[in-house]
């Protein structure tokens, strides 16, 4: 089984080290690696964010272990060339429709967050969000209005099949945890949401032992403040999952531990910290691997199908926390390699 | 001067009713109120949320009172004649754009966030979001994709007036209070958010002595629960402004203690607090009058032009929370006219 390693930018190169690190510690018979250039990075060596070889590497891989992109440097180039573009070219490319982002709060931890204990606490929630159509995906670009004025455009659309195939990828993600799953849309203002919450609605038709609720996104942005812990699964599109998901993460705390999948139809993924390219720590060995780490067990999970070893991991990166293990995003001292061996010792 | 008092749904009628108490008991020379009907009140006894006669009072009106509306025996109503639709309908026709809404802690109900107190209590800002454009009001509808599927869509599109008359209001709020502005945009995905940025930028150069700063909204939806206490004033569009400012309100925790003001070019305006109708409460006293108070205050400020009127309201508002005045929102026991009575009491 082939996996494509994608450090990319500013922390990347050391964090998806230490994961490899982690993985060949499982000593699973059968894994093969091959690297690639994305983001500022291969732009820096080869002209684009996403290289053509670095497609081609990951439409042949299993899966895709991602570091992180985003380099201050590439901040003045056009969109087309910048490092998000990579991520954004991948999920396109490879039809990665389906990004699951738990968002849950180690007990040790519980502390880091902004909210009061009792409240980030009671946070067990997983994101499923839409990656590949809405209003990242269709029409835009400038043109001039009747009275001569510029305007930027975007349109923001989905059909019954984008929505039906996340729609079960949520209800399937309740099925599997406390069977609630709530669908975030703003059904009072856009048809678009309206025919997401349509069709979620059919859907659900499927699921009878799932709860479904619907919530407007402003809605769920105050719910996720006030009582993050009614949740269960949200599941909604791409824009309203990008500000929801990134806001739950924070809620957690701390985001340096937190992971994410992005799947396709045939158990293709890539994996990814949820946290950006610290270029202001990089090369520093400051950076937490812990999110990358539980990034590799998400994809033993979903793309390599061997659970028990994804579990290790897992069990592995509580036990170091319990045992102290603490860089310095989470109070602690230790570097980067530091958390790395912390892991591997209890693996 | 004419004020017209549209007290809604739910508990609209009771908070509008102890606002104008409190105007009342101000004395003011010359003030003039008229009722109209809107929401599902509106809708019930004429069949439309904003009649015709209700939409010609707010425009001769120098200000409008405005309650809540939301009633869910509109749910399965078309959208058009739905409560909400009173809200958006004010908003474009008479063309109020400029939605202010502050986010302060009251010292005395820190403890109401789910903020830890310290993080709640640094938050003092004001989200200037923009409501007459966006995806809100773009082409909207349904269509059949080349496959025969159902698709919904909405034109996202900012043009450059638009955003140069928001980006205004912006920067003289941020001139008046302490000087930094942070524009909220999602320019690395969206073409509208590239204008909106361009032309904040343009609107720059007349406000050298306002900081500005740019944030993607992801960022900003983590910002705004991590650190909050960063920002002063917060300018973006109508759908990341919709999201943000529910989200912040939150954040401070006593969601009915927030007012708002939505402004046109003319010095007309629509106060309203943000929280909703609560139909659950409706009718039994339970509802905090204070959002609706502080509403009337930021009414004679803005659209009326008294400002020591406003001061006295504001002054009396924080005298009574700090004698004890506390709604059942706000773990108290006192009743919706009793908290009117309590802000009179020392006004
Ligand atoms: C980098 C950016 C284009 C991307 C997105 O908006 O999807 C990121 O915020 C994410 O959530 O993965
Ligand atoms: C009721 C709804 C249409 C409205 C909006 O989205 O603008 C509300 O959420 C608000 O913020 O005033």
């Amino acid at each position: 089984m082939l996996i494509a390693l994608f450090p990319g930018d500013g922390i990347g190169p050391e964090i998806v080290a230490q994961a490899k690190r982690v993985l060949d510690a499982l000593a699973i018979p059968g894994l093969t690696y091959e690297d690639g250039l994305v983001g500022g990075a291969a732009y820096k060596a080869v002209g684009h964010p996403l290289p053509p070889e670095t497609l081609e590497t990951a439409k042949r891989a299993d899966a895709i272990l991602f570091g992180a992109v985003g380099d201050p440097d590439c901040d003045s180039l056009e969109r087309h060339l910048r490092p998000e573009q990579a991520i954004l070219g991948l999920r396109k490319e490879l039809g990665l429709f389906s990004n699951l982002r738990p968002a849950k709060v180690f007990p040790e931890l519980a502390h880091e967050s902004a909210l009061k204990p009792e409240v980030a606490g009671s946070i067990d929630l997983l994101i499923v969000r839409e990656t590949n159509g809405d209003v990242y995906f269709g029409e835009k670009g400038f043109r001039t209005t009747a009275d001569g004025l510029r305007e930027g455009y975007d349109i923001m659309s989905y059909n019954e099949a984008e929505v039906r195939r996340i729609a079960h990828a949520g209800f399937q993600a309740a099925r599997a945890r406390r069977g609630k799953l709530c669908s975030v849309d703003k059904a009072n203002v856009l048809e678009t949401s309206q025919l997401w919450r349509d069709v979620v609605i059919e859907v659900s038709a499927d699921y009878p032992d799932v709860a479904l609720t619907h919530m407007y996104v402003d809605n769920a942005a105050m719910q996720l403040v006030r009582n993050p812990g009614q949740f269960d699964v949200i599941v909604t599109g791409n824009l309203f999952g990008d500000i929801l998901s990134d806001q739950a993460s924070m809620c957690v705390g701390s985001i340096g531990m937190l992971a994410s999948a992005t799947l396709n139809g045939s158990g293709q993924g890539l994996y990814e910290p949820i946290h950006g390219s610290a270029p202001d720590i990089a090369g520093q060995g400051k950076a937490n691997p812990l999110a990358t780490i539980l990034s590799a067990a998400m994809m033993l999970r979903y793309s390599l199908n061997l659970p028990e070893q994804a579990d290790r991991i897992e069990t592995a990166v509580a036990k170091a926390l319990a045992n102290g293990a603490r860089s310095p995003d989470l109070g602690g001292t230790m570097n980067t390699v530091e958390m790395g061996d912390a892991v591997l010792a209890v693996l």
